[in-house]
């Protein structure tokens, strides 16, 4: 167990998206299930990275030996909201060879050419990775949406297709995790103006943020529309208060451990004699 | 600068392999340029995590402003000499988005239809990204010259193929850092012992690995001829002792962090009128 302060109840319950979940009652600076400060997350943090890279490792491991568990983890929020710290400070406990990045751009022309789940196909994990999808097949039901590039027809059969193609992965052994990172519109507004004020933040700005800022409000009405149609038991949606990045990855944090800890993952055991392997080492 | 112990003697001197270079010379449990101990040896590595996390990101950064520049860490050793630990222990500080991790196993039968080069041009990084190849190319002039896989006439072709292909990426903006991690064939012994003997490391333990163990004469000549065939200029070898895993952890960092350095590596400034951008930010 930690010393540093741990949480009172499970993220994996208090930021579920379940029925009746609404975006705008749910509180950007909030801690759910969190007592401790700034300080107590992250030392959190690191106390528990070796638990999250021993629990990487033994999935790995197990794939080694025709496990086909995975994971796969979706990060979408608003610009600035902080998926680049996920990665960096939750994820990078993890050994990198256990773990698949992608982060999806605006599709190329040859993207898009294709069915929108053709290109994201190509990177789901494999077995005993974890997978990590900065950006996702929800830009397809949420930029789409908010600027009207899809009608409504087409957004409900990208609804129905997200859920299949995400029930099939289940099926083959993957365990997904999606996760909002909630920031309020204003806290974006101080993030900008970050990246304008500091020489090693202004490379991270881009004209066209504000473009996207300017429909917050078609924005959180998409995500609304997509917990609704895409959070599933099997696959299921989080919310994650985010105006605190601190906060935000000790829940990311913590709901990549109860997923894996739900595995209950084992060291494998090769069938092997290790008396007579120990022997012909020696030997060697 | 750190407060830990540093280098007397910069790695990429000393563990450089120029003319004349022998490996039979080089002491596996040799700590060149470093005066430090174990405890010292560790302090410094995550002592430079911070500057090895930022150098990347401004690699990464220019990236993004039409930079292309680009890194790539080739990892070649003997069973258990440590390639993983240098891709948790050192890689790890880097933003996982910025590192473009490849191991290279067997080849398929896809794979073996093609010229050895094919599946390697594939994982070259792209600009800005920190390519680590865990194996590479190199086994085609190594295992296959081992084994007789490849005639004397195949593998001379294959030097000069690699060497021409890394003149290229190197002309194409990739600064190749060849890195063997050598151990000694005792230390090997003790290393798979410890595989048999920790039940969270027998996964690791294959049978095959003792069959590659007994031609270790034959993989030591095979490295001799490879580092003289192909330790050039823009592409030079480093050979790293790693029987103290300490010590090849550090120096391995060393490399990058000096190459990084080499690099001259700015924060790129946009071409936009901040002023102008903080006061829409402001009023949005």
């Amino acid at each position: 167990m930690p010393d540093a302060v741990t949480f009172d109840q499970h993220p994996s319950e208090t930021l579920l998206v379940g029925k009746g979940f609404k975006l705008k009652d749910c509180d950007p600076d909030s801690t759910p299930g969190y007592s401790g400060d700034k300080v107590d997350g992250e030392m959190l943090l690191e106390e528990l990275d070796s638990r999250l890279a021993e629990l990487q490792e033994q999935l790995f491991a197990e794939s080694r030996f025709g496990g086909t568990k995975r994971i796969l983890l979706v990060l979408q929020a608003m610009d600035t909201a902080g998926k680049g710290g996920i990665v960096t400070h939750v994820m990078g406990a993890m050994n990198p060879h256990g773990v698949q990045m992608k982060s999806f751009k605006a599709p190329t022309p040859e993207e898009k050419s294709y069915d929108f789940l053709w290109r994201i196909e190509k990177e789901v994990p494999a077995s005993g990775m974890v997978g990590v999808f900065d950006r996702s097949h929800y830009e397809d039901v949420l930029i789409h949406r908010v600027h009207r590039w899809a009608n409504p027809e087409e957004l409900e059969r990208r609804y129905k297709a997200i859920n299949e193609f995400e029930v099939r992965q289940n099926g083959a052994g993957t365990k997904i995790i999606k996760v909002m990172l909630h920031i309020s519109k204003d806290e974006q507004k101080q993030r900008l103006l970050a990246r304008l004020n500091e020489p090693n933040k202004l490379w991270k700005y881009s004209t066209g943020d504000l473009k996207e800022r300017a429909f917050w409000t078609d924005y959180m009405d998409a995500y609304q529309k997509a917990f609704e149609k895409t959070s599933t038991e099997i696959a299921p949606w989080y919310v994650v208060p985010a105006n605190k990045k601190w906060y935000a990855r000790i829940a990311v944090q913590q709901l990549l451990l109860e997923t894996l800890e739900g595995l209950k993952l084992q060291w494998p055991v090769p069938d092997l004699d290790v008396d007579m392997e120990r022997d012909l080492v020696e030997r060697s």
